[in-house]
């Protein structure tokens, strides 16, 4: 499928013309970059391990109504994705203080903040991706209120399902960071969720000892980043827990690995659609 | 704390006077009744295991923004809530197609509705709790425009939370019926959720095999509801996998069993709130 014509390279993931009109190969690569771009380097495996995850999520989020651009996974390091138009914005839902904002408001690392609290960060890496709020959006023209409306909502109902998913794994996801895009079906305009979910774009901390399963490790220059970001895919189900290679052993199947597999074995719809209730397009 | 004066007894639980004016004291019952009231029975240790789920999961609300009548735990049977008018409608949130919903449009059991669906039952006993819309509660002003759009807010963010937590230990959310309540500090009032979040109230299907994890057990006489409800709370890690009896060894701590062990050991909150950020309180 690499054999596509190439559309765009960002700093994790590649983009390639898809085998129908609107959809494009999303390919995940293993780079790693911070600090808009001045830190670079990889992560072994990482493009497979976000792959997975963000198709494992973007899919668990479909079935909960929420409108995503992930269509189907391809392989292990490429899915197949709606093209969208880019709403240029970071949509950061924070649970708990931490990075930029920690140092902003002096507040400690890990401090509760209540209730998810939204940021919004100009997507331009020429300005250093500003962070701007509700009113330059509307003065900027980048998106109007109910469009704003429609993003807020789905990123709160992200931020609680995740929030919950991750507790059920023993992960407090501390903040993540959301892009959108529009959707066209004809005339009609969808918002739906776009870009990756990831450790690369959530703060994820072992409930129990606080370790940070995310890209903190590779910011900060702590180590362990590849077994951190295989620990998250372990405790979702996505990925065996031998280590990552590229092979084909994981391309068919996410076998469940140690303690997950009691809780968590491979996941089947309770009943297939057949009535006639159609479930309702947002 | 039982010689406290007796203020309500209801089906599943017996409320008593609290300690401080403005709480009570909330006992969970053994006593399972369905059909409103026309089926009644008991299961062995049920209020115990309802009675750490219901607060184990008011807690986690709690720390995600929802507010909760949850004040703290007492003992096995008993919690400390605030005492709330009740709201008299039950919210119920429906991700799959079940019970009386199933029935009534025709559907499958089982059958996903795309994303959360909301239903309001009066609470008349007298009446057998019908089923009403939003037009009647505004009314019969049980509720106001206002307070509704709150009720829904928090619905829809305790369904998500909830759908994801259950989903990462392997249990699928149906649906969940849930009650809020006016609780009044001074002049101001405020939404808060109320009653109990337990097998009683929410159908849990185990996603590997699809198994009810719930009251429709003694609903539809398929028998091992004691051991349904012990594998919801052994999953959460709030009961040890050791049959339930009412001795204090559960009383302080709460370990975790076999397979959840490894994954979910004892929380502790990420950093203490020393910072001068003060939580929004909604």
């Amino acid at each position: 499928m690499t054999s596509k014509t190439p559309i765009y390279e960002g700093k994790a993931k590649k983009l390639f013309e898809g085998p129908e009109p609107g959809t494009l190969i999303a390919h995940y690569k293993d780079d790693a970059t911070a600090f808009n771009n001045k830190k670079r380097g990889q992560i072994q495996g990482k493009g497979i391990i976000n792959n997975k995850i963000s198709e494992y999520l973007m899919t668990r989020l479909g079935e909960m109504g929420v409108p995503t651009h992930f269509i189907r996974g391809i392989n292990m390091r490429q899915q197949l994705v709606r093209a969208v138009d880019i709403v240029p914005l970071e949509i950061i839902v924070r649970n708990y203080a931490a990075g930029s904002f920690a140092e902003r408001f002096g507040a400690f690392e890990g401090e509760p903040l209540g209730s998810p609290l939204f940021e919004y960060c100009l997507k331009d890496d020429r300005l250093g991706d500003p962070f701007i709020a509700e009113d330059h959006i509307f003065a900027f023209g980048i998106a109007d209120p109910e469009e704003m409306d429609e993003i807020r909502h789905y990123a709160l109902r992200i931020n609680d399902f995740l929030s919950g998913l991750f507790y059920g794994i023993g992960i407090r996801l501390i903040d993540l960071k959301l892009e959108f895009g529009r959707y066209y079906e004809g005339e009609y305009e969808q918002i739906v969720l776009a870009d990756e979910i990831s450790p690369d774009t959530c703060r994820l901390w072992d409930i129990a000892t606080n370790d940070k399963l995310d890209k903190d490790r590779f910011r900060r220059d702590l180590g362990g980043e590849e077994d951190a970001y295989r620990e998250v895919a372990r405790r979702l189900g996505v990925l065996p827990s031998a280590s990552v290679v590229e092979s084909d052993v994981f391309a068919g199947k996410s076998p469940r690995a140690g303690a997950a597999k009691a809780a968590k074995p491979a996941r089947k719809a309770p009943a297939k659609k057949t009535s006639p209730i159609k479930p309702k397009k947002k």
